[in-house]
Order: C-alpha cells, then structure tokens, then sequence
C-alpha cells in the first residue's frame, strides 16, 4: 500500500534518525512512501526508504519538480502552496506523523476528514491518531488500521 | 478586518447559538467573516453576522456557489474538495475554531502554518490556540492578536 | 448575474479602454465582475465596473489578498498559481475575454469545459468562442446566451 | 524527461491508434507519459507506453487514484476538478495535444502560460502550437524544444 509521512521541516538528528528509519521499514514491508517531497522528515524517510529500494512520491507544495529532495523517486509539482497537504494525505491509504507543527497538524487532520487511520511518534496528541513509540509499531498499526495485515 | 471562522458541519442548537452569538459579534465590530460556506458552524455564524447587517464570504468546497447555505452574501466555488481549507483560513485575518471534527483540525493546523492568530470555543486543544469560553471573548481576543483592537 | 471577465495582464491604452467600457457596461446592468484580480485588463474592468458602482471579486493566483488592485472590492487570495485559473471562470455564469495570452486561452478552455458562454473581444479565436466587437456587444451576448436577458 | 499528453477524453479508434503510437514511441525514447489519468486519449497513450516499459504517471481531477485507468503506473488523487488541469502540464517538460475539446485547450494554453513547448496532432489551432502529422513528428519536436535531442 501507499503510506503518507508527514512531519516537521526542520529537525534534529534524533527525529531525522526516527524518519529513517520509518521509511526503511516501510520499504522493506512493500510499500511506497508519499510525503510532501521537502526536507527534514521528508527528506529522511525518503532517504530511508530509497535504502531498502522503495518507492518515494514527494508532492510538492511548488510548481517545480526540481525542488524535491534527491531521495524522491516520483516528484509531483503543484504550485498550491498550503493547499497541496490535503494531496499528501489523499495519496496514502494510511499515515504516519513524525514530530511537526501547524503544517502537520493540517495533514494529521485532512487524513482524518478523509478516514485515513494515523500513526503518531512524539507529534501532536489528538484524538484518533494512534501514539507509538517506534517505526515499527507504526507500521504495524497503520498495516492493521488499513487492512493490509 | 476578516476572521475566519471554522467548526463542525453537524452541530447541536447550543453550538449554533454560540456560532450565531460569535457572527453577530463579528459584524458589530465591523468585521467580515469568512467560512466553508455549507452547513453547521458555517451557517450558524453567517446568520449571526447577518442580524448585523455584516458580510460573509463563504469558501466553498463544491464547483458550485449556489450550495453556499442562504445567509452568504459572496458564495466563492471553488471544486477543490478538502484543499479548500487552506483557502478558508488564508483569508481571514485571524481564525475563531468552534467545535469542530477533523475538517476544523486541519484548518487550525493551516491557520497556525499560515501565522494566523486562532482563538478556540470547545475544540480542538493544541498548543497556539487561545481557548476562551465565549464569543466576546473571541473577538477581542483575534482583535488583539491580529493588531485590530 | 456574474460575469467572468479574462484577460491579457500587460495591455496597451485601447485595450484598457475597451476593458474599462465592457465593466462599466456590466455594472450597469447589474452584474459583478469576477476577475483575477491582478492588473491589465483585470484592473481596467474592475476600474470601470467601480465607475457605476458595480461589485468586483477578485480571485488571486498569491496567498496575500492585498495583492489586489485597488478596484476589487472582494479579493480573494488562493495561493493556487496557475490553477486558480478554474476558479476565475467557474464563479461567473458567463465569461468574456478581451486580448491575452496563454492564461487567457487556458481561462476560455476552462470556462468551455463547465458550459459556461463565452464572447470574446480581440481575442484567440477558438470555436465556441462568440467574437463581438465591442462591450455593449458582448454584454448582449453574454445576457441572452446564460438565460439573464 | 517526462512529456504531458493532453487530449479528448472520448475518441474514436483512429485517434486511439495515434495516442497509442505516440505512448509507445515517447517510452521508447526513455520519456515518461504525464497525463490526466482517464479515458480517451489517457488511456491510449498510456496504454502504448506501457507496452514499450514506459512510465506513465496520471494526475486525477478526483480524490480517489483508483479511478485510475489501467495503464498508469503512478496515480496521482487531487480531488481538484478542473484546476488539476494546471498540474498536468506543471508536470512535464513540454506538451502533447491530441484531439481535445475545451479540457485539452485549457491544458494547452496553461503548457503556453508555463514556458513548455507544445506539439499538437489534430488539435486546436493555436499560435504556439506546432502543429505535426505524426506521434513521431510529434516526439521529435518536443525533444528540439525541450533541450532534450
């Protein structure tokens, strides 16, 4: 399946190291990585994903597909600006946040309103985003929550 | 100025009177009001603004304006489906969340992303978000925070 | 009713003049001029429609309202680029072109796509496209053609 | 580099066969197909791409990328109506007009809006078009324009 993974464009080599991971587990378990193409947690969970060989589409919030990180297999420009979140969010069956701010909490809430079920590692708390403490536990659940046990 | 209003699209009569209360507030303070343009909150705080005489610019999510609810005095189409909720909130000055599900969620994430001052009526509690009990209190609030006092 | 008028963004002193005769001519039928909201024949028909009083939205490919010219009495910014085109058209129950370039064509595409009529004064000509060749014309056309006669 | 291919959305087996030459000789070439991911034209240049191994990603009007036709590899869900239009042509290098109506003319002149050079098989007759006979003509003559001999 296709697994949308939002979260802060600035970050610490901590959470960097979480998103990686995140996107290698994902690769492994066969499923593509939808994000929104930039840095921090985008960059780095494509990055972990492209080393298990997976498939990154980064949706850009730009209308030059050059802008995406060198980790994306499949860029997507939009030119939408804040309006291409709801175009991360709709691409995956299911997502995972990782850390982030208003711009995540945008997503965490599109995929709400669009019935994705949401995996959340040290992100907002709200109401029906599933916390886990690792990537694993987050693929386990978004694998569960979607039907793709 | 404007301020965007944002809350569930099913509510109850006492949210209505709130969201109503909230609009009529707006409009005596001059201000115009923007929202989804549909149902719930959205036609709760038009009605309120409304009473005033006030103006109420409704964002619509369809490709038609004519299923803005009656008490919009500028119906917009936009077709977008959920990318409209970044729209909403980029054209207040300021946003006032009502109750609310995840469509409401994702526009205070978008308000926050966007640096937009959010005062909150009994919803979503996120960090950036002034929680106050009451409509007045929400409009001196927004006007503060927005430099429109 | 409401009238899409599209146009060239960069317009001699003629084409200014037929657009600001074609918003007069609008406003004082009682029609609003929907636009994008930005300068050349976009700013010429608002001038002209502010002339007689008329009602002017302006629908901005930027994120920032004041980006208007000052003859848009309702701007409403998208942050869409290009792809706020659709909603130019898709808030008028008919269009009218004067001039342009790529973005104008795109518009008249737009605006044939959802059934909307279109006259068009100096502009690409392009089958469904009916070619008058003055405002008062092109307003007669538009009444007849959307029903508003 | 990726090509976009606009065009009519119902056609007939003439022009079918020309979408789908066109499909396979872009794929041969090492082009990837941007489309809009139906019927008609969609799917033929799509389906021609696909027996040459090509890549064809297809950017969907709705929010649903299982509304996809068979024969792309990467859906792309928007939930924007027509303003997916902009995204179409945003997508690729330069453009290919087959057949069309008014969808194809909008796609046309946001390609011309964009910078991207446009080949044009039996298409609208637009300055800025090249027009051209062939699918081979047709590849030709994008690759010139796009700096991509």
């Amino acid at each position: 399946m296709r697994v949308s993974v939002i979260g802060g464009s600035t970050i610490g080599p901590e959470t960097a190291a979480v998103a990686e991971a995140l996107g290698e587990r994902l690769a492994e378990r066969g499923h593509a990585v939808v994000c929104g193409g930039l840095g921090g947690v985008m960059a780095a969970v494509c990055r972990g994903a492209r080393a298990a060989d997976g498939e990154t589409i980064g949706i850009l919030p730009t209308d030059d597909r050059r802008d995406a990180n060198p980790h994306v297999t499949t860029p997507i420009a939009t030119g939408l600006g804040h309006a291409r979140n709801a175009l991360v969010v709709m691409n995956g069956d299911a997502a995972v946040a990782v850390d982030g701010a208003g711009g995540t909490l945008s997503e965490i809430g599109l995929a709400l309103a669009q019935g994705r079920p949401v995996a959340g590692i040290d992100t907002h708390e709200v109401d029906g985003v599933e916390a886990v403490d690792s990537p694993t536990a987050a693929v386990t659940y978004v694998e569960r929550a979607a039907g793709a046990d």
